[in-house]
Protein backbone atom coordinates (compact mmCIF):
# COMPACT_ATOMS: atom_id res chain seq x y z
CA UNK A 1 0.00 0.00 0.00
CA UNK A 2 1.26 3.58 -0.87
CA UNK A 3 -0.71 5.83 0.81
CA UNK A 4 -3.70 5.34 3.72
CA UNK A 5 -6.42 8.25 4.40
CA UNK A 6 -7.63 8.42 7.51
CA UNK A 7 -11.00 9.98 7.14
CA UNK A 8 -13.67 11.71 9.24
CA UNK A 9 -17.05 11.27 7.87
CA UNK A 10 -19.08 13.67 10.99
CA UNK A 11 -21.49 12.62 13.46
CA UNK A 12 -24.19 10.48 11.40
CA UNK A 13 -25.82 13.02 9.30
CA UNK A 14 -24.24 11.81 5.43
CA UNK A 15 -24.16 15.58 4.41
CA UNK A 16 -21.98 16.13 7.42
CA UNK A 17 -19.13 15.51 5.31
CA UNK A 18 -16.49 17.73 4.30
CA UNK A 19 -15.50 18.70 0.49
CA UNK A 20 -11.72 17.50 1.57
CA UNK A 21 -13.38 14.23 2.68
CA UNK A 22 -14.93 13.76 -0.78
CA UNK A 23 -11.89 14.16 -2.29
CA UNK A 24 -9.09 12.02 -0.23
CA UNK A 25 -12.34 9.48 -0.78
CA UNK A 26 -11.89 9.57 -4.42
CA UNK A 27 -8.31 8.51 -4.52
CA UNK A 28 -8.78 5.42 -2.50
CA UNK A 29 -9.44 2.40 -4.05
CA UNK A 30 -9.77 0.08 -1.25
CA UNK A 31 -11.60 1.70 1.87
CA UNK A 32 -10.99 -0.72 5.33
CA UNK A 33 -14.03 -1.20 7.49
CA UNK A 34 -13.37 -2.55 10.99
CA UNK A 35 -16.12 -4.20 13.21
CA UNK A 36 -19.45 -3.39 12.21
CA UNK A 37 -22.29 -5.59 13.78
CA UNK A 38 -25.24 -5.96 11.73
CA UNK A 39 -27.18 -4.05 14.35
CA UNK A 40 -25.62 -0.93 13.36
CA UNK A 41 -27.45 -1.39 9.98
CA UNK A 42 -27.99 2.26 10.08
CA UNK A 43 -24.79 3.18 10.54
CA UNK A 44 -23.51 1.43 7.16
CA UNK A 45 -26.09 2.63 5.26
CA UNK A 46 -24.79 6.52 6.56
CA UNK A 47 -21.11 4.99 5.08
CA UNK A 48 -22.46 3.68 2.03
CA UNK A 49 -24.82 6.78 1.22
CA UNK A 50 -21.64 8.94 1.42
CA UNK A 51 -19.85 6.81 -0.54
CA UNK A 52 -22.23 5.74 -3.27
CA UNK A 53 -23.39 9.76 -3.63
CA UNK A 54 -19.77 11.44 -4.40
CA UNK A 55 -17.85 8.88 -5.51
CA UNK A 56 -17.87 7.21 -8.97
CA UNK A 57 -15.91 4.60 -10.02
CA UNK A 58 -14.12 1.39 -8.99
CA UNK A 59 -13.20 1.34 -5.49
CA UNK A 60 -13.65 -1.71 -3.22
CA UNK A 61 -14.89 -2.38 1.01
CA UNK A 62 -12.41 -4.88 2.96
CA UNK A 63 -14.59 -5.77 6.29
CA UNK A 64 -12.64 -6.45 9.19
CA UNK A 65 -14.26 -8.35 11.47
CA UNK A 66 -13.17 -6.75 15.24
CA UNK A 67 -11.68 -9.26 17.85
CA UNK A 68 -13.61 -9.61 20.75
CA UNK A 69 -13.03 -7.50 24.16
CA UNK A 70 -14.28 -7.55 27.60
CA UNK A 71 -16.36 -4.36 28.13
CA UNK A 72 -15.85 -4.01 31.67
CA UNK A 73 -12.36 -4.96 32.33
CA UNK A 74 -10.86 -4.57 35.79
CA UNK A 75 -7.64 -3.64 33.81
CA UNK A 76 -8.98 -0.86 31.55
CA UNK A 77 -5.48 0.12 29.76
CA UNK A 78 -4.31 -3.31 29.20
CA UNK A 79 -7.59 -4.48 27.83
CA UNK A 80 -7.64 -1.80 25.28
CA UNK A 81 -3.91 -2.28 24.63
CA UNK A 82 -4.47 -6.07 23.90
CA UNK A 83 -7.23 -5.49 21.87
CA UNK A 84 -5.79 -3.15 19.93
CA UNK A 85 -2.85 -5.29 19.26
CA UNK A 86 -5.20 -8.21 17.72
CA UNK A 87 -6.77 -5.35 15.63
CA UNK A 88 -3.30 -4.03 14.63
CA UNK A 89 -2.82 -7.67 13.31
CA UNK A 90 -5.88 -8.34 11.06
CA UNK A 91 -5.51 -4.72 9.89
CA UNK A 92 -1.34 -4.68 8.76
CA UNK A 93 -2.62 -8.52 7.08
CA UNK A 94 -5.47 -6.49 4.84
CA UNK A 95 -2.65 -3.24 3.93
CA UNK A 96 -0.47 -6.02 2.37
CA UNK A 97 -3.16 -7.27 -0.01
CA UNK A 98 -3.29 -3.54 -1.28
CA UNK A 99 -0.65 -1.85 -3.42
CA UNK A 100 -2.70 1.33 -3.97
CA UNK A 101 -4.43 3.95 -1.98
CA UNK A 102 -6.13 2.63 1.10
CA UNK A 103 -8.67 4.22 3.25
CA UNK A 104 -10.27 3.61 6.41
CA UNK A 105 -13.48 6.23 7.29
CA UNK A 106 -14.38 7.29 11.23
CA UNK A 107 -17.11 8.46 12.49
CA UNK A 108 -16.93 12.14 13.65
CA UNK A 109 -13.43 12.59 14.24
CA UNK A 110 -10.12 10.39 14.14
CA UNK A 111 -9.20 12.61 16.88
CA UNK A 112 -11.40 11.96 19.97
CA UNK A 113 -11.71 8.42 21.49
CA UNK A 114 -11.09 6.54 18.14
CA UNK A 115 -8.52 3.84 18.33
CA UNK A 116 -7.81 4.87 14.67
CA UNK A 117 -4.22 6.56 14.39
CA UNK A 118 -3.06 4.50 17.44
CA UNK A 119 -3.53 1.30 15.54
CA UNK A 120 -2.06 3.03 12.31
CA UNK A 121 0.91 4.08 14.08
CA UNK A 122 1.61 0.44 15.42
CA UNK A 123 0.95 -1.06 12.28
CA UNK A 124 4.08 0.98 11.34
CA UNK A 125 5.77 0.67 14.40
CA UNK A 126 6.37 -3.37 13.79
CA UNK A 127 8.09 -2.48 10.17
CA UNK A 128 6.63 -4.94 7.88
CA UNK A 129 4.51 -2.62 6.24
CA UNK A 130 5.66 1.14 5.07
CA UNK A 131 3.24 3.90 3.49
CA UNK A 132 2.49 7.53 3.82
CA UNK A 133 -0.86 8.44 5.58
CA UNK A 134 -2.69 11.70 6.17
CA UNK A 135 -5.44 12.32 8.79
CA UNK A 136 -8.90 14.49 7.23
CA UNK A 137 -10.32 16.10 9.92
CA UNK A 138 -14.39 15.59 10.43
CA UNK A 139 -17.26 17.41 12.51
CA UNK A 140 -17.43 15.90 15.95
CA UNK A 141 -20.41 14.62 17.40
CA UNK A 142 -19.39 17.14 20.19
CA UNK A 143 -20.22 19.76 17.76
CA UNK A 144 -23.33 18.19 16.09
CA UNK A 145 -24.75 18.22 19.89
CA UNK A 146 -24.09 22.21 20.24
CA UNK A 147 -25.51 22.63 16.46
CA UNK A 148 -28.61 20.99 17.24
CA UNK A 149 -29.21 22.55 20.72
CA UNK A 150 -28.11 25.46 19.33
CA UNK A 151 -25.32 26.32 22.08
CA UNK A 152 -21.84 27.12 22.39
CA UNK A 153 -20.51 24.34 24.34
CA UNK A 154 -18.94 26.88 27.30
CA UNK A 155 -19.40 30.05 29.57
CA UNK A 156 -17.74 33.48 28.14
CA UNK A 157 -13.74 32.24 28.30
CA UNK A 158 -14.19 29.04 30.30
CA UNK A 159 -12.92 26.30 29.40
CA UNK A 160 -14.60 22.60 28.40
CA UNK A 161 -13.57 19.57 29.84
CA UNK A 162 -14.09 16.41 27.18
CA UNK A 163 -14.24 13.09 29.13
CA UNK A 164 -15.67 9.89 29.27
CA UNK A 165 -19.03 8.43 31.07
CA UNK A 166 -16.12 6.15 33.20
CA UNK A 167 -13.77 8.62 33.94
CA UNK A 168 -16.85 10.94 35.04
CA UNK A 169 -18.02 8.18 37.55
CA UNK A 170 -14.54 7.99 38.80
CA UNK A 171 -13.75 11.69 38.84
CA UNK A 172 -16.49 13.51 38.78
CA UNK A 173 -16.99 16.72 36.85
CA UNK A 174 -13.82 18.38 35.56
CA UNK A 175 -13.30 22.39 35.54
CA UNK A 176 -16.34 24.19 33.43
CA UNK A 177 -18.31 22.29 30.83
CA UNK A 178 -18.14 18.57 30.72
CA UNK A 179 -18.86 17.15 27.24
CA UNK A 180 -19.23 13.23 27.88
CA UNK A 181 -19.08 10.50 25.29
CA UNK A 182 -18.74 7.26 25.47
CA UNK A 183 -21.24 6.88 28.25
CA UNK A 184 -23.37 3.52 28.32
CA UNK A 185 -24.31 3.54 31.80
CA UNK A 186 -25.96 7.30 32.39
CA UNK A 187 -23.56 8.43 34.80
CA UNK A 188 -24.71 12.01 35.30
CA UNK A 189 -27.49 10.02 37.74
CA UNK A 190 -24.58 9.91 39.93
CA UNK A 191 -23.38 13.41 39.91
CA UNK A 192 -24.48 15.40 43.01
CA UNK A 193 -25.44 19.04 42.58
CA UNK A 194 -29.05 20.70 42.38
CA UNK A 195 -28.31 23.16 40.06
CA UNK A 196 -26.57 21.08 36.87
CA UNK A 197 -28.04 21.28 33.39
CA UNK A 198 -28.04 19.20 30.77
CA UNK A 199 -27.98 19.07 26.73
CA UNK A 200 -28.36 15.58 25.88
CA UNK A 201 -28.35 14.08 22.38
CA UNK A 202 -28.82 10.25 20.39
CA UNK A 203 -28.10 9.37 16.90
CA UNK A 204 -27.37 13.06 15.96
CA UNK A 205 -27.93 13.99 12.86
CA UNK A 206 -30.06 10.79 11.77
CA UNK A 207 -33.73 10.27 11.47
CA UNK A 208 -34.22 9.40 15.11
CA UNK A 209 -32.20 12.28 16.44
CA UNK A 210 -33.46 12.79 19.55
CA UNK A 211 -32.68 15.64 22.01
CA UNK A 212 -33.45 16.80 25.69
CA UNK A 213 -32.40 19.41 27.71
CA UNK A 214 -33.30 20.53 31.13
CA UNK A 215 -32.21 21.25 34.26
CA UNK A 216 -30.52 17.99 34.99
CA UNK A 217 -32.31 16.57 38.38
CA UNK A 218 -35.62 17.62 36.53
CA UNK A 219 -34.57 15.57 33.46
CA UNK A 220 -32.60 12.93 34.55
CA UNK A 221 -35.38 10.24 34.83
CA UNK A 222 -37.03 11.02 30.78
CA UNK A 223 -33.17 10.94 29.73
CA UNK A 224 -32.77 7.29 31.21
CA UNK A 225 -35.95 6.12 29.90
CA UNK A 226 -36.39 7.56 26.77
CA UNK A 227 -32.41 6.07 26.16
CA UNK A 228 -33.19 2.82 27.45
CA UNK A 229 -36.49 2.57 24.95
CA UNK A 230 -34.32 3.45 22.16
CA UNK A 231 -31.69 1.28 22.71
CA UNK A 232 -34.21 -1.24 23.23
CA UNK A 233 -35.90 -0.28 19.87
CA UNK A 234 -32.99 -0.16 17.50
CA UNK A 235 -30.30 -2.45 19.38
CA UNK A 236 -28.05 0.21 20.01
CA UNK A 237 -27.58 4.02 20.37
CA UNK A 238 -25.15 6.90 20.15
CA UNK A 239 -25.55 9.95 22.55
CA UNK A 240 -23.43 12.58 23.52
CA UNK A 241 -24.09 15.18 26.53
CA UNK A 242 -22.85 18.80 27.75
CA UNK A 243 -23.19 18.75 31.97
CA UNK A 244 -22.75 22.30 32.79
CA UNK A 245 -23.55 23.50 36.71
CA UNK A 246 -25.33 27.03 36.26
CA UNK A 247 -27.09 27.23 32.57
CA UNK B 1 -36.03 37.72 8.02
CA UNK B 2 -37.36 34.65 7.79
CA UNK B 3 -34.37 32.26 8.88
CA UNK B 4 -30.87 32.78 9.48
CA UNK B 5 -28.14 29.68 9.11
CA UNK B 6 -25.01 30.14 11.25
CA UNK B 7 -22.69 28.08 9.60
CA UNK B 8 -19.47 26.89 10.90
CA UNK B 9 -16.68 26.83 7.26
CA UNK B 10 -13.70 24.73 8.99
CA UNK B 11 -10.29 26.45 9.72
CA UNK B 12 -8.96 27.75 7.15
CA UNK B 13 -9.21 25.31 4.49
CA UNK B 14 -11.57 25.96 1.68
CA UNK B 15 -11.98 22.74 1.65
CA UNK B 16 -12.79 21.83 4.93
CA UNK B 17 -16.29 23.03 4.20
CA UNK B 18 -19.28 20.49 4.70
CA UNK B 19 -21.92 19.15 2.43
CA UNK B 20 -24.63 20.38 4.58
CA UNK B 21 -23.03 23.89 4.91
CA UNK B 22 -22.80 24.32 1.24
CA UNK B 23 -26.92 23.56 0.91
CA UNK B 24 -27.16 25.99 3.56
CA UNK B 25 -25.39 28.57 1.64
CA UNK B 26 -27.38 27.88 -1.62
CA UNK B 27 -30.71 29.16 0.30
CA UNK B 28 -29.00 32.32 1.43
CA UNK B 29 -29.97 35.22 0.30
CA UNK B 30 -27.65 37.62 2.47
CA UNK B 31 -24.05 36.88 4.34
CA UNK B 32 -23.56 38.67 6.72
CA UNK B 33 -20.48 39.04 7.74
CA UNK B 34 -19.32 40.80 11.07
CA UNK B 35 -15.46 42.79 11.18
CA UNK B 36 -12.82 41.48 9.14
CA UNK B 37 -10.21 43.54 9.00
CA UNK B 38 -8.31 44.43 5.92
CA UNK B 39 -5.25 43.06 7.62
CA UNK B 40 -7.22 39.96 7.24
CA UNK B 41 -7.37 39.37 3.32
CA UNK B 42 -6.54 36.02 3.27
CA UNK B 43 -9.04 34.81 5.71
CA UNK B 44 -11.71 36.70 3.31
CA UNK B 45 -10.11 35.37 0.63
CA UNK B 46 -10.61 31.74 1.56
CA UNK B 47 -14.81 32.80 2.42
CA UNK B 48 -15.12 34.71 -1.13
CA UNK B 49 -13.36 31.03 -2.30
CA UNK B 50 -15.78 28.96 -0.62
CA UNK B 51 -18.87 31.13 -2.01
CA UNK B 52 -17.56 31.22 -5.59
CA UNK B 53 -17.12 27.81 -5.94
CA UNK B 54 -19.97 26.42 -4.34
CA UNK B 55 -22.88 29.24 -4.47
CA UNK B 56 -23.91 29.82 -7.85
CA UNK B 57 -26.70 32.61 -8.02
CA UNK B 58 -27.47 36.13 -6.76
CA UNK B 59 -26.32 36.66 -3.26
CA UNK B 60 -25.32 39.91 -1.01
CA UNK B 61 -22.78 40.32 1.54
CA UNK B 62 -23.35 42.89 4.09
CA UNK B 63 -20.16 43.92 6.14
CA UNK B 64 -20.55 44.95 9.56
CA UNK B 65 -17.96 46.98 11.46
CA UNK B 66 -17.13 45.44 14.53
CA UNK B 67 -17.37 48.00 17.31
CA UNK B 68 -13.80 48.31 18.91
CA UNK B 69 -12.69 46.53 22.01
CA UNK B 70 -10.40 46.57 24.76
CA UNK B 71 -8.35 43.57 24.47
CA UNK B 72 -6.60 43.59 27.67
CA UNK B 73 -9.22 44.76 29.96
CA UNK B 74 -9.71 44.43 33.72
CA UNK B 75 -13.15 43.05 34.04
CA UNK B 76 -12.92 40.77 30.98
CA UNK B 77 -16.91 39.17 31.40
CA UNK B 78 -18.42 43.16 31.53
CA UNK B 79 -16.26 44.16 28.44
CA UNK B 80 -17.19 41.62 25.89
CA UNK B 81 -20.51 41.55 27.29
CA UNK B 82 -20.54 45.10 26.35
CA UNK B 83 -19.04 44.48 22.99
CA UNK B 84 -21.77 41.71 22.23
CA UNK B 85 -24.23 44.49 23.08
CA UNK B 86 -22.60 46.82 20.57
CA UNK B 87 -22.29 44.10 17.92
CA UNK B 88 -26.16 42.95 18.61
CA UNK B 89 -27.39 46.20 18.28
CA UNK B 90 -25.32 46.44 14.36
CA UNK B 91 -27.00 43.24 13.50
CA UNK B 92 -30.03 43.75 14.40
CA UNK B 93 -30.17 46.87 12.08
CA UNK B 94 -29.04 44.57 9.34
CA UNK B 95 -31.31 41.92 9.92
CA UNK B 96 -34.06 44.01 9.37
CA UNK B 97 -33.30 44.95 5.74
CA UNK B 98 -33.67 41.40 4.59
CA UNK B 99 -36.68 39.78 3.55
CA UNK B 100 -35.91 35.95 3.59
CA UNK B 101 -32.97 33.72 4.47
CA UNK B 102 -29.94 35.11 5.98
CA UNK B 103 -26.57 33.61 6.70
CA UNK B 104 -23.73 34.14 8.81
CA UNK B 105 -20.37 32.14 8.36
CA UNK B 106 -18.26 31.59 11.45
CA UNK B 107 -14.51 29.99 11.21
CA UNK B 108 -14.60 26.65 12.91
CA UNK B 109 -17.47 25.61 14.86
CA UNK B 110 -20.07 28.21 16.31
CA UNK B 111 -19.55 26.20 19.36
CA UNK B 112 -15.95 26.71 20.29
CA UNK B 113 -14.96 30.48 21.83
CA UNK B 114 -17.05 32.51 19.13
CA UNK B 115 -19.80 35.15 20.10
CA UNK B 116 -22.17 34.50 17.16
CA UNK B 117 -24.41 32.24 18.69
CA UNK B 118 -24.79 34.41 21.63
CA UNK B 119 -25.32 37.20 19.51
CA UNK B 120 -28.44 35.81 17.53
CA UNK B 121 -29.91 34.64 20.99
CA UNK B 122 -29.73 38.37 22.21
CA UNK B 123 -31.16 39.76 19.26
CA UNK B 124 -34.06 37.03 19.89
CA UNK B 125 -34.75 37.88 23.28
CA UNK B 126 -35.01 41.83 22.29
CA UNK B 127 -38.04 41.13 20.48
CA UNK B 128 -37.50 43.69 18.07
CA UNK B 129 -36.94 40.73 15.27
CA UNK B 130 -38.09 37.79 15.47
CA UNK B 131 -36.83 34.58 12.87
CA UNK B 132 -36.01 30.77 13.13
CA UNK B 133 -32.57 29.82 12.48
CA UNK B 134 -30.26 26.85 12.23
CA UNK B 135 -26.97 25.85 13.35
CA UNK B 136 -24.92 24.35 11.00
CA UNK B 137 -21.66 22.48 12.56
CA UNK B 138 -18.10 22.87 11.31
CA UNK B 139 -14.73 21.50 11.86
CA UNK B 140 -12.72 23.35 14.07
CA UNK B 141 -9.19 24.06 14.26
CA UNK B 142 -8.80 21.34 17.15
CA UNK B 143 -9.60 18.79 14.59
CA UNK B 144 -7.44 20.49 12.22
CA UNK B 145 -4.27 20.32 14.89
CA UNK B 146 -5.04 17.10 15.31
CA UNK B 147 -5.35 15.56 11.84
CA UNK B 148 -1.93 17.98 11.00
CA UNK B 149 0.22 16.35 13.04
CA UNK B 150 -1.83 12.63 13.01
CA UNK B 151 -2.51 12.60 16.55
CA UNK B 152 -5.29 11.86 18.92
CA UNK B 153 -6.21 14.56 21.45
CA UNK B 154 -5.87 12.00 24.39
CA UNK B 155 -4.18 9.70 26.08
CA UNK B 156 -6.42 6.80 26.02
CA UNK B 157 -9.47 6.83 27.96
CA UNK B 158 -8.61 10.54 29.06
CA UNK B 159 -9.97 13.73 29.16
CA UNK B 160 -9.28 16.57 26.84
CA UNK B 161 -9.29 20.20 28.59
CA UNK B 162 -10.18 22.91 26.37
CA UNK B 163 -9.41 26.16 27.42
CA UNK B 164 -7.66 30.02 26.57
CA UNK B 165 -4.34 31.49 26.79
CA UNK B 166 -5.79 33.56 29.68
CA UNK B 167 -7.39 30.65 31.36
CA UNK B 168 -4.23 28.80 30.99
CA UNK B 169 -2.00 31.75 32.28
CA UNK B 170 -4.26 32.44 35.62
CA UNK B 171 -5.57 28.55 36.12
CA UNK B 172 -2.53 26.31 34.97
CA UNK B 173 -2.94 23.41 33.30
CA UNK B 174 -6.40 21.41 33.27
CA UNK B 175 -6.76 17.96 33.94
CA UNK B 176 -5.62 15.53 30.72
CA UNK B 177 -4.72 16.87 27.78
CA UNK B 178 -5.04 20.78 28.06
CA UNK B 179 -6.42 22.20 24.12
CA UNK B 180 -5.14 25.89 23.94
CA UNK B 181 -6.86 28.77 21.81
CA UNK B 182 -6.81 32.52 21.27
CA UNK B 183 -3.51 32.45 22.99
CA UNK B 184 -1.80 35.57 22.20
CA UNK B 185 1.05 35.71 24.61
CA UNK B 186 2.77 32.21 24.57
CA UNK B 187 1.43 31.33 27.81
CA UNK B 188 3.26 27.96 27.64
CA UNK B 189 6.37 29.50 28.46
CA UNK B 190 4.74 30.02 31.52
CA UNK B 191 3.79 26.92 32.16
CA UNK B 192 6.24 24.79 34.52
CA UNK B 193 7.37 21.27 34.27
CA UNK B 194 10.38 19.29 32.37
CA UNK B 195 8.29 16.14 31.12
CA UNK B 196 5.39 18.55 28.98
CA UNK B 197 5.02 17.70 25.28
CA UNK B 198 3.87 20.22 22.76
CA UNK B 199 1.78 20.00 19.08
CA UNK B 200 1.58 23.60 18.00
CA UNK B 201 0.06 24.48 14.66
CA UNK B 202 -0.65 28.16 12.82
CA UNK B 203 -2.78 28.92 9.61
CA UNK B 204 -3.96 25.40 9.71
CA UNK B 205 -4.73 24.23 6.28
CA UNK B 206 -3.40 27.24 4.57
CA UNK B 207 -0.69 28.07 2.45
CA UNK B 208 1.66 29.58 5.22
CA UNK B 209 0.59 26.41 7.59
CA UNK B 210 3.83 25.72 10.34
CA UNK B 211 3.31 22.58 12.46
CA UNK B 212 6.08 22.05 15.34
CA UNK B 213 5.90 19.27 17.85
CA UNK B 214 8.33 18.78 20.67
CA UNK B 215 9.32 18.76 24.43
CA UNK B 216 7.84 21.89 25.48
CA UNK B 217 11.38 22.96 27.01
CA UNK B 218 13.20 22.16 23.76
CA UNK B 219 11.13 23.50 21.15
CA UNK B 220 9.29 26.66 22.62
CA UNK B 221 11.91 28.86 22.13
CA UNK B 222 11.58 28.24 18.73
CA UNK B 223 8.01 28.56 18.53
CA UNK B 224 8.01 31.86 20.25
CA UNK B 225 10.12 33.05 17.46
CA UNK B 226 8.71 31.73 14.40
CA UNK B 227 4.75 33.05 15.86
CA UNK B 228 7.05 36.25 16.25
CA UNK B 229 8.15 36.30 12.44
CA UNK B 230 4.92 35.13 10.94
CA UNK B 231 2.84 37.64 12.79
CA UNK B 232 5.36 40.33 12.10
CA UNK B 233 5.64 39.06 8.20
CA UNK B 234 1.66 38.75 7.60
CA UNK B 235 -0.18 40.73 10.17
CA UNK B 236 -2.34 38.39 12.26
CA UNK B 237 -1.75 35.03 13.19
CA UNK B 238 -4.29 32.54 13.96
CA UNK B 239 -2.38 29.42 15.86
CA UNK B 240 -3.74 26.53 18.50
CA UNK B 241 -1.29 23.90 20.54
CA UNK B 242 -1.98 20.71 22.49
CA UNK B 243 0.26 20.24 25.82
CA UNK B 244 0.48 17.20 27.79
CA UNK B 245 2.66 15.96 30.30
CA UNK B 246 4.40 13.05 29.05
CA UNK B 247 3.74 12.04 25.18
Amino acid sequence: MRKLYVIGIGAGDPDQVTVQAIKAMRQVEVFFVIGKGADKQELVDVRTAILTEHVEGDYRIVEIADPPRDRMPADYQRVVQDWHDRRCTLLEAAFAQVDGVGGILVWGDPSLYDSTLRIVERVLERGAQSFDYEVIPGVTSAQSLAARHRTVLHRIGEPVHITTGRRLREDGLGPGSNLVMLDGDCAFTEIPGADLHIWWGAYLGMPDETLIEGPLREVEDEIVRRRGELRAAKGWIMDIYLLRAGT
